[in-house]
């Protein structure tokens, strides 16, 4: 009952990503792959060839994987005659209709292959009488127009490889904000869950924004629900976190009611005086001055963290660690280990813990601003993940999936 | 019970903003005051003085609110001597320490006001024997240095104007990604209700991104529970709201497993066709063809729709208006008796929309991408307010919170 | 010659900022203006008036600020009769045509005023012989139709004051990137002049994108034309100014022809090991190690330079202060008689520098993320002015502008 | 004299993307380079492995290329023992120090391979006599230590394939904003350079922003200098570059003296109302109305262009196609022969531009905010490349660079 087909690229297949590419397709699709004949062009003006044969459940499957895999020029190896059908209505195409890509393309028809005039992206093939193809959007297809459906018949050229030295890089959707959220959150749980239960140690590095926007609760959930082991942060989340436990404010605005302008520009510095006073965080939860929140269960759990200073803190706080080169080595110390770290609203902290982590740690960037994200990419964590979101509503949710699921 | 106090603040403070800032701060706090005495002076050169009384429910309301008018150059008009507290142990202060601005800053001392050294924000000030008081940073203050505690014997200048005609504006925090979302979440539903409750409609603007990020149940379950009175969207919108209920994907992208990529690409073009060959987007409902979704909800409820074209269409849809002048006049029947528009996701509609809108209009602009909310303003919409989140979490949260409200 | 007339805004000018933008927008106008009346309402409830007269030049420009007054809801006091006049093309408004505003608007016609249909934006007002007035888009205006031309008898009704608290906040287009760049290069380089003119420093304040940018040399040539007399950056920006000069590469890519990949990923840190074992950057200068470039001109000019640490730093460069505390108070020292701050794409170092500056000094951020700039006075630095631009640029032609004049 | 070296890699080196990586810089590199042996496993779980000899000028460019090309797993084949210096001062590392990866490695010391311990990046590599080795940064070393200096006897692990599949992809810095521009500004000059000797066209495409920022000259000049053959546009873009000719304003803001309030919101509205009256852009320029910029140049020159309207359109001018249908087939037209399309600042039109364009079009989107180059890719337009800056600077170097040289 499978459904088996031969596709081949020819062209700068290695150097130009197209054999990555069109791997990366069949792989993400999870259909078998088998890679038949692979010739490889030597030098720099060689062409390489590769035949891949996939095999799926079922042929629509294989239809649908086929067509992606002509995005990127892999064309079917027994490619016979196109099928052609005639529109039946102005500005309708017949159903089945074989959709274009923009790379250049012929169909077969009459046992030749027709150049197609125009290349253009998401257009249907209509073949003329004259032995003329073109591409028609769909509004510009009449009643009678023969129109190419199916796959049969169609080949197109891979791209051709970019010449020479450039300073610029292909732009690609790596890093975007347009993804279902709901599912990003289903899967970093599960890879939190996995490693756990690998026996990985889960990392969170924190920013104050993690605060401001509200998730400091659900960091505090996922570390009574013993999916945090270790936390990097700075001196502004502890303080904002504690000060939105003592006064209910994240730097002076309310966390709880709403009211963005209370009195409380100063309410930072007082809770940093008084865990100042107490003489560590530790001593200020023993004292109950701090009751509750991300260092509350931190303390109360032994989930151990390393706070690194930063040019613009007030106080600081007295856990705070402020030479760099020391608060450096204090984060190399809970490096072993770490299977999955989660990097939440932070540029400075994210970027100086991608430095020290083995290229082997998932690492997840969940930020609302798609600069931070590329950057920390730009610093050379090439295994890094980002995920463009609100971190305030991204990490309730995941902890809300992490902590009902544990149960 | 009361605690009541004049403050008073003198220089530009009409067209500095000076005057605005501190009533915003005022009225912000939800407390009562009285303008008791204003003298405008009548040119350019002219310093102006307004004296205000505020009345609070309490001493400690009273005091926080007069420490955040001090940061806008508000003085407490009967300001006593400074009291001085000295500190007992190296790098913490005494409690209730008056915490500074950034402010030229004097300070009363044994009847006589000292200028106070270098002034920088969230500082002590301390005062020395021979009568010199500076502002010092937490770390460096010492175990008996003089540390000003309370709100008494402190005054600061106002900001300066800035002189002449200015290519720059200056910068302030309108439109901040760091903001407690859930309450942002709980202030739109209220607003919307309230508009409901008044009998006025509620226009929601709709991009594609809407659906891509998983936000069309939220934006469906909305209109069926009778949150939305008409909706502005364009042929993308409407185009992946059909094909994620039809094929279950957003521009091939599966919305309900997460695979980011299956066969599809041309998954939104079968659609588009398909609805085209049943003339419209009822007659597709009414055929069975569209089971669910946005589109579906406005069919059967009948709330009306202005799908606009654009140039990037695919298509497009039977029901798009594909001349500009035309969409935008059909948009303009249904803004009498808008009382709240919501714009999410989208750039192109929600400026064309703004456009078309009385200024009495609460407008909402949700939307990951700061650029996009500012310029909604910068196009003349200066009754926008911007949410800078998530529009896929953002939404079903907004639509959680309404429904189940509404009950 | 010149021109007078009286106008009136009416509502919570106050408090709803509609009487700053008003002043805002007659001083941004340069014209004379006195303020010959001001009542203003005492509580929450009560509305406020105030006439100002303004005096121009010509009555062009007072029409055209009156015009402009208008958006924020102020009136011409005497305000006759509406003039009509038909238009003569289909779709073509008679010239000197009313513009529209967003407000509620009436028109005076026959002695009475009426109530304009449908307030929309940049619309023709058109007056029917019923007595019926309405706006209307120019598309939409036909040959006969009677329309307002000038600016005598409209009025319109200053925008209502928002009810209650809000989380939100207003938007407005405070840090927009669509503002004529070559403006605020002249602008920027005469405030910088006029500081040094008054004997005030300047500080710049650089992060590391400036030197990958290719912007080093324009802060160099700042430098050695003295329009930069102290220097704060961290780690990054000194290590790659000097590995572009020994190696000419910044972060391992080269500055100078272009290829973005040359060996060279390890280049910073065999620089800073060079420095390292100089002992500092003034004796690898002096050694001939360093012989160009912006901590050149610093060591052999004695610009003072704080070079403070991050949690992210390689090395360290033996300059660089690790401690945090250390660091900060080192930049407090030369904080005094700063008259214009420059910080140059660096979010960590500007807020920091932020925070210690008084609020009189001229801040000026530059960065291509809006983010960043709008960062920045979210701590509260309400006195820096936002430039959106590309800092490798922008610093070329500022530099060239301040040497070219300088001379 | 030249150099030659055979280097290998290992594991899932087509699918992971390694072998691409590879390949990407060697050519980027400019180096002479053979596939000696390759070896494709057939399915999911077989490894794969390719050697590649490199060719280069001499030993230095050989050693560079291959410790970039270690941080992607590839190990010279020809691997002897490591050389091992002893550092002479504490923090400071010999000449030619190994700079690690943070890939798992191993060191060759006394005829065997010892594991490395706490793979971390940008560390040196120490071996002690009890034969551990392990990564040091650089200030962790003391005199004494043993470093491995030099290339070789060090190898690397090429990075695991990640596992299954994932709706996330992974980050990469191809879109950024930090990259010296004067470079940037060269090659897209030779670009369009080498297009026009090769007998293509140009194709600019324009937002409004390019007017607002002052780029309008540059574009003007770059018609009348031959070096735009066809432009796209909207009512925006054409109505500010008209209205900044008659009124000196775009969008009512000075173009020329910088004074962003001038009296001016309805100059757009006037100039379109006039150019209305004239019927055309074309009959506006005979009659003397418009005197330069960019229409003034396209209808002097003869250049074509395609306005394409909007939904937030104002008037529209009379040359604007409304129908969006009409106006995109209108497009298609001009197509043919283009070698380069350069997107200047717009969203709409460069995607809609890009979904007609066949692949082959060298495409440059030019805008200052990078969500909008990333969304051009998401649309499916894989061969466009970003350059995120300040499109106003950027054209009027490129002009300059174009106009010069083209003599």
């Amino acid at each position: 009952m499978t459904a088996t087909e031969r596709v081949s690229v020819e062209g700068h297949i290695i150097d130009s990503l197209i054999l990555a590419k069109v791997l990366d397709t069949i792989v993400a699709a999870g259909v078998k792959h088998r890679l038949v004949d692979v010739d490889i062009g030597q030098g720099n003006a060689d062409v390489s060839r590769a035949v891949i044969e996939i095999t799926t459940s079922d042929e629509a499957t294989l239809d649908a994987l086929c067509l992606d895999l002509q995005v990127h020029g892999a064309n079917r190896v027994s490619s016979g005659e196109a099928e052609l059908v005639a529109a039946d209505l102005d500005g309708v195409l017949p159903a089945g209709f074989y959709s274009t890509t923009n790379l250049p393309t012929e169909v077969r028809v009459g046992g030749r292959w027709l150049a197609v005039d125009r290349p253009e992206m998401d257009c249907a093939l209509v073949v003329h009488t004259d032995g003329r193809a073109h591409t028609a959007p769909m509004h510009r297809v009449k009643a009678g127009d023969m129109v190419v459906v199916g796959h049969d018949g169609v080949r197109v050229t891979a791209p051709e490889k970019p010449r020479g030295q450039s300073p610029f890089e292909f732009m690609n959707s790596d890093v975007s904000s347009e993804k279902p959220k709901a599912l990003l959150v289903n899967d970093v749980a599960a890879r939190i869950a996995g490693a756990k239960a690998a026996g990985r140690k889960i990392l969170a590095v924190c920013g104050p924004a993690v605060i401001h926007t509200g998730a400091g609760p659900a960091i505090a959930q996922m570390i009574s629900g013993g999916f945090v082991d270790v936390l990097f942060a700075g001196n502004g989340f502890a303080t904002h976190d504690m000060e939105s436990n003592v006064l209910g404010t994240s730097l002076g605005v309310s966390v709880r009611e709403g009211a963005l302008t209370e009195g409380g520009h100063a309410n930072h510095l007082r809770v940093i005086n008084e865990v100042r006073r107490h003489g560590s965080i530790a001593a200020a939860v023993e004292a109950g001055y701090i009751t509750g929140g991300v260092m509350y269960e931190c303390v109360k759990l032994g989930v151990p963290f390393v706070l690194a200073g930063s040019l613009r803190d007030d106080g600081p706080l007295p856990d705070v660690i402020t030479d760099m080169v020391t608060a450096a080595d204090a984060m190399r110390e809970h490096v072993d280990g770490v299977g999955v770290a989660l990097m939440c609203a932070t540029t400075l902290h994210a970027i100086a813990t991608g430095n020290i982590l083995p290229a082997g740690v998932e690492t997840f960037c969940v930020d609302i601003n798609q600069a931070v994200v590329t950057k920390l990419a730009d610093r050379g964590s090439h295994q890094a993940l980002g995920i463009v979101t609100d971190v305030g509503l991204f990490m309730g949710d995941l902890a809300d999936r992490l902590c009902s699921a544990g149960g």
